[in-house]
C-alpha cells in the first residue's frame, strides 16, 4: 500500500521542502512543478494526506475545484498561455508517481510544449447497463 | 469566441439529446462519454455554459471537486478498474473539442486500454520569479 504519509508532498506541505508556491489555505496547497512539461506547469493538492482521488474528502475535493479556476486564470494572466490541460493521475498504470493527490496544471503553447495526448477512442456499448451499474456502486447511492 | 450556449452539451443538459447519466444535481452532470478511451470512460460537466475552467464560477467548480471522488469510486467499484486519469482540456491546442467544460475520467487497465500520455519534462527555471507573477495575477489577489 502507498504511504501518503511519506511522500515528497506530505514534506513540502510540512515545510521540510521549499517550493515556489502559488497558493494556500487550510485544505489545498498550489506550487510549481520542479520538472515541467511547459513554462508555468503548476501542481494543486490537498494538505490530506491521499494517494488516490476517490479517498479524498467531499471537503478536500471541493476546495480544490474550488480555487482551480482561479489559478488557471492567474496562470494563463502571467504566461500568456491561452490553451491548458488539467490532469489527475492516480496509480502507477496512469502515469501517478507521487502517491499523494495532485493536479497537474499545464499549459499547452504553439511551440508544441505542454501535454501530449494520444486520443484513440472507441465506440460505446451497453451503455445504459454500465452506467446503472457505476451510479448504484457510488457511495451513498 | 464559442458559444457555450450551442454546444452538445449544453443540449444535454437541456434534455433535447439523451445521455447515459451517472450523477446529476442542481450544479453537476455526469454521464458517460459516448466515443470512451476505455470501459467506463465517463465526463463530468457544469450545468453553468462556460468553454474554459478559467471561467468557471466558484460555486460549479466546488460542486464538481465536491462530487468527484465519488463518481471515481463508483467507477472502480463497477468496472474493477483501479487506475484512472481525470483530464479537463482547454482551448484546441489542448485537445478540446466540445467548447464547453468537461472533466474526463478514464479507467486505465492492464490492456493499455485508457489514456496514452507522453512525459517529456524540463527543469524548472526562475521560478519564484514566476510563481510570484502567477500569484499575483490571480483574481482577488
Amino acid at each position: 500500500m502507498p504511504d501518503p504519509q511519506g511522500t515528497i508532498f506530505a514534506r513540502i506541505i510540512s515545510g521540510e521542502i521549499p517550493c515556489h508556491t502559488i497558493y494556500e489555505d487550510d485544505l489545498v496547497l498550489s506550487f510549481l512543478d520542479v520538472g515541467p512539461l511547459s513554462r508555468g506547469h503548476l501542481l494543486v493538492i490537498p494538505k490530506e494526506c491521499k494517494a488516490f482521488l476517490h479517498e479524498l474528502s467531499d471537503e478536500s475535493a471541493a476546495a480544490i475545484g474550488r480555487v482551480l479556476p482561479r489559478i488557471c486564470s492567474g496562470l494563463m494572466e502571467a504566461t500568456g498561455a491561452e490553451h491548458y490541460n488539467v490532469l489527475q493521475n492516480n496509480g502507477s498504470l496512469a502515469n501517478q508517481e507521487v502517491m499523494h493527490v495532485h493536479f497537474h496544471v499545464i499549459p499547452r503553447y504553439e511551440d508544441g510544449s505542454g501535454l501530449e495526448l494520444a486520443w484513440r477512442s472507441g465506440a460505446l456499448e451497453q451503455g445504459e447497463a454500465l452506467a446503472r451499474r457505476i451510479r448504484e456502486s457510488m457511495p451513498g447511492s
